[in-house]
């Protein structure tokens, strides 16, 4: 029985060393990286049950990213996409440094994941899991998956199974009406929603206060748990009237990608296994700033790690 | 003025490195190609004036491969693709050996060349050209890049540029009897048609003797010359009732692709700067041979190179 | 439920690139391999379950080990040794090339797995599995491991398991005495014997016509089958009265090492799944072929490729 | 018709690895740079048509000096040394940190383009050109060169071509005498004067604050415009009566060099395009802050990157 | 005649690359180190005869630690162990970054010095040296390697060579008790003491002001010189009743590992060259500083490069 | 006492990798290698007591040789080049392929070593050695160091040290007919030629039987022995009115440079160590065949592995 499944788009990532441009780079660095993947592989990580579901091609590309994810422990529940043209998302990426930031340049239209429907896909791997998570990135990809997105979510809602859902929005893929509209359609099916500050304003249209914000979130849609993530102030959450936050713990950034996926994946593995909303923010802070000094998508920790930042640094005050 | 004009896509090439499955690999080699900017980058190092049109994103990668191919002294008259969903075709690479070949997994649909059309490509690098090149995988990215290659093919033709197109079958592409038809539609603009043996007897159906049918393609579609490839056992060619014959060049194979295109720029080199066709033959095959030596699409080579080549190792007969 | 199930150390390798020697090496690539193991990855990639029995400790290496299978789709069935001085075998390695020839340097003593006993190994991965292997490098390895081995053996044969074992005769770990003596009192449980026929006559001091050495094992010992491998002779198999030989699949050598276990995991998925001994010998030799063209210990190949290479080579004759 | 022409010497840069000394190194990174051509990639790749005068030698390591600099876009316009011991110019690069500075070790002497004569030169590239540029390293790298550089700025003066030219004081080439010395007989020729504000006190003989200094130039040289660099502390323009300031933008720097070629070269863009002097300031700053952000010598930027440097932080102040 | 001579192991380093854990890595860099040999080769490099004793496999690991010796200058004093199962002692390195600090995992159990006896190692380069040096890793590393350093720093004290010696306290070697006994043992033979501020404090109880502990370690076990290191706070030594302080230079960190043993072989080199003990401090503090910039263990710096650290930042005070 | 004492330059070597060009590499590997080095590295590698006299700047670069040549266990007798244009003969090299060879571009006019006068050297490594050894690239870099080698080998010679010298024609440095004379005119000083027999032809112009022709050699100038080496051909030598010949052992050649050097060396470690000249020459043959494996100049081998080959494959007969 799997504690964590998530559902979404894994894609090849393609690096240029340090100091490097993509345009005259002559070897880039591989690796395989999704926000709904780099959750599972925290979670996988840091001791849960995780499977990931997701269509990938049938080709030695799909089959890297397969590979990646089972070597970090999760379960792979894919559908294998053998059309000739089946290609998988993929992005290029360019650490940057003041005043030129990271550059991430996507080549993920028509990927396989993109005509998933729920039939073909090996949902049984739901089946008596704890929670569910997927983000708003994946409704983003087409309408077909837009569909699927709701249907999956429908189904571990009345089989269940909690459901988790960060916003995550992606402005090249959607307007934030599109992404606001889409995301207020799913929130019946969600349970706890995790959203950065600025996808909340932006999308939403909520803005001011931290606290308030989530409440009010909370309140209209009826969810459990709201965590906003507000990156070097920290996050809050709320939950059941008891408000929670969680400070940032300083870290040597060596690369940024996954980060707020690191921070969702230490949370959801935390509360899973039995932490409080407190206990499982300074988990997900903790797995985050780990996750910084790493190069990749993924946190690459173990939970000895993650504890030892825990301990060392206080956290969180509960009010 | 130039001499040779070339058309076509040129790719993004991800190399494994040697004995790393693409499955498996970390790093990728990072090289550009495609096989009418290999003809025209053969032809440039060659001492010819050599240009290359097509359509590339706006973007690193699209960059990319004007600098690569500027770098090897090629003019790149290019119509920039600023759409934000514009992609670079792009393919990955995996050195084989016996009893497991190379391997070419293509990602290249939809690419910005695709979408190219005669307005906006900066034609005007035609004027006064010596010879114009294309090969028959241009016409088969998509029906719009077919009728633009047509239609640039007779706009040569009428100004009185001398057009030469290799067959270049690609079976991923399309089916042999699409390929048969749109070749065909184009020949009455072709001046010179160079062929790999498999694709005449593949996708027009004619086999036998190599020196009767090149004759047979020559009085059939008109053309001025018909140069066939013939793999290990080199080539041969007939122009105005003159037979020629050219062995290959033995090689160490370090990457054997783009060995057909260092033939053709070669050749067509040789032939622009007033060899005769014999003479055309032996420099194609010499920088062939030593393409195979070089890892990339291209022959980086000299002509001092090439001239030694043949110079060592005597050359073909014309009877 | 499992196919098939080994149980054995997994080293860490670190390899010189080409060319440079070990005492000079600045770079070292680093991969994972042990007998066992390699077997099991080649069965799991040619489609089958299968597991892993070990013991490794609980570090950065013995987590990369567990990674790298896992990531391959063998299920790891591991005690974690937390012990502060728990070592993982390690081994250097230096490709050579004549009269040079391949360099391995084992630094392997007092490894992890020296020390397990069957109560700690997570056994149940056995339940219901089709076939359990291992090799005769696990009693070599400490006197409790021999043990271990040959409690598992029997334990296998008692639940209905069938065994295969493979003599893999090291002599940096034992005399050819001390091993002939310890492969003899394991062969009461084993079903299946692989074994080169060099170490036959070293150990087992039985030299001659191969089809009759198999045949002599085979009555002497009670197996079900016995497979010989001859290096560049082939191989041949003895079954129910039935003789089949195999020849060698030509090969461009980037990396010899695991070619034995990848004919091994070849053979045994190919027996498992319903094939014949014939269609075994094939299936393995194939898989062997392909291995020799890829870096690293474990075969990175899929069914299709295997099955290509049988299908175009044709294969052995069954008498 | 050419905007910006250069003229001076490009070398090979061999750069040992990040915390490697270049007594140790196993491998080094392979660039070119030269004050000059650096220049010229910055306003090419700002988009000016920019051309590069000089001498190398017909070798591979002379055509990687050309094929770099033409894969940034800009005509490189060479006499080919064919000398049996004609040499490029090459200079080892290692990184340092404190207390540990950068180091520079050159072994430039005898290269080919200390024998340049105007005559060999295709120098014709400079009609019609709006601005030609050299620096105060061109003329100390011998005698000839010396003649060479004054011949080529006078012709350029003399048809109409502006003249700028950047002091580029080297202590290891000359003795700051004999550079004053040098550099004041050009200053007749020259139009707009590039100072680095050490170098005007080092050279010249002239210090204090800075726009006095400028104004001090200018007036008793008759320069067009003065342009003094002040390291962190920005820098100053006098033209025309008017004064310009400008600051630095920060920058995380990863690699220092060629950070002055690219603020000349984003200023000169700035300017032939159009821009005024204070405009060219916040060009050149915001090219240079880009230029520390990336390996090698030369600015591999774009107009947008440099206009959006410009745009987020505000500018300089023109009084 | 030799300046310094010291004992101890040298251990194969195998890192990560930055950014990248142990667990994952796909390359290693390889490197040498040991606290004594580094001592040796940082006097080496600034200009004395030093010499190393130890014991190594006879095996390419071992050729390797006399090389990189060797090639730094260090005579290599060294009994060659070939017994089958000799080992070098090997560490494996990741660099971390807040929050997650550097590791160091040790597989050194059972290496060859372990075994060492006096009799077999090649002692007779301490013949008329100057000064003898080993660190309190030594005897920790067996008991038989225990009573060999006792024998060594007997020897040597007997011979009139003065000794040196650092406590260098290894948690994982063995308890603060045990190391703090042995070496009180060892101390009747110390004439100069060097000493991590904390170690004394963990081992010998000692803890406050650092130069009232200095003088009680010194009036209590007779040493000649005690020097403290205090880390960020720099350093201290007593000496014949004078009182002298140094502080850190700054410097960035690269490569913290084996920035102790700079100091130590920089102070030990100045010492031995006649400098007193502050300007010895001062050449330790600088070397130390260097170190950090440059990755591996062992200072590759010159002579002049501390000098000119020594000059430009002043430098500590004697009372 | 040293058994065996070289002259002459060592070079830094920049490689471009396996199938790049040097025109288009982005990294270089850095070896060093010099023929007289290499001779003494062969030596001292396979045991004897190996010094080399030379000249280098004091850099980095100067001292990366000296470093790397001590590695190998010679003894380096060097004066240090304080001139600020000191500069170490550089080379480039690119592994070919047929119908490209291997390229070597030198850089090496002016190097500190073509000013080395006797007295500044450390010659007096040369007292009681048993041997000296030079070739003929020495006297090709300047009129300077022609003078130096002949006082060097006079002064060996009178001193009653055996004299080598391995005409090592060079035909960038020196037409045939200089270098003839230059030989020659050294030949009174000299005990022990090898030259290859193509050197042999066309700088002395004496071809035709090797054998007559090194007798006819050792008559003519009174040399101790004469050692022609003949390519694919093997050896033969002649000494006391005894001839040897010597076949080449096979080797898979990775890297060939220096294979001549590693002969000399393996036959002069042997003769001094007291092998006769049929055992030596036997000795260089499996020395150099080894070194063929490996890349760098110089062979990275142990006296086992020479044995080894020396035992596997029989070896010379003496008539």
């Amino acid at each position: 029985m799997t504690d964590i499944v998530t559902f979404g788009e894994t894609m090849l990532r393609l690096s240029s060393p340090p100091g490097e441009r993509l345009e005259r780079a002559r070897e880039l660095d591989v690796r395989v990286g999704g926000a709904e993947s780099n959750v599972a592989v925290a979670a996988a990580r840091l001791g849960r049950d995780a499977a990931w579901i997701s269509k990938v091609p049938d080709s030695p590309l799909g089959r890297r990213v397969v590979d990646e994810l089972r070597g970090h422990g999760v379960e792979t529940a894919v559908a294998w996409d053998d059309a000739p043209a089946a290609r998988l998302g993929t992005y290029y990426h360019e650490r940057g440094g003041d005043p030129r930031g990271t550059d991430v340049l996507y080549d993920r239209a028509e990927s396989s994941i993109t005509t998933a429907v729920p039939d073909e896909l090996p949902v049984s791997v739901l089946d008596g899991a704890a929670l569910f998570f997927t983000s708003g990135i994946t409704p983003a990809l087409s309408p077909t998956l837009a569909e699927t997105t709701s249907a999956l979510l429908g189904a571990a809602a009345r089989a269940g199974v909690k459901t988790a859902f960060d916003l995550n929005y992606r402005s090249k893929l959607w307007s934030a009406g599109e992404a606001g509209d889409a995301y207020e359609s799913l929130f019946p099916h969600v349970d706890v929603l995790v959203a950065a500050e600025r996808d909340v304003d932006t999308c939403l249209g909520r803005e001011g206060d931290p606290i308030d914000v989530a409440n009010g979130l909370r309140r209209e849609f009826g969810f459990e748990t709201v965590v906003l993530t507000r990156g070097e102030n920290g996050s809050v959450a709320v939950a059941d009237g008891e408000v929670f936050e969680q400070q940032v713990y300083a870290a040597d950034t060596f690369d940024a990608i996954g980060t707020g996926d690191a921070f969702v994946g230490g949370y959801l593995a935390k509360r899973v296994s039995g932490g409080d909303v407190g206990e499982a923010l300074a988990y997900g802070a903790a797995t985050a700033s780990l996750k910084r000094t790493i190069g990749g998508d993924v946190a690459v920790v173990t939970p000895e790690e993650v504890e030892s930042v825990v301990a060392e640094n206080g956290g969180g005050i509960s009010r």
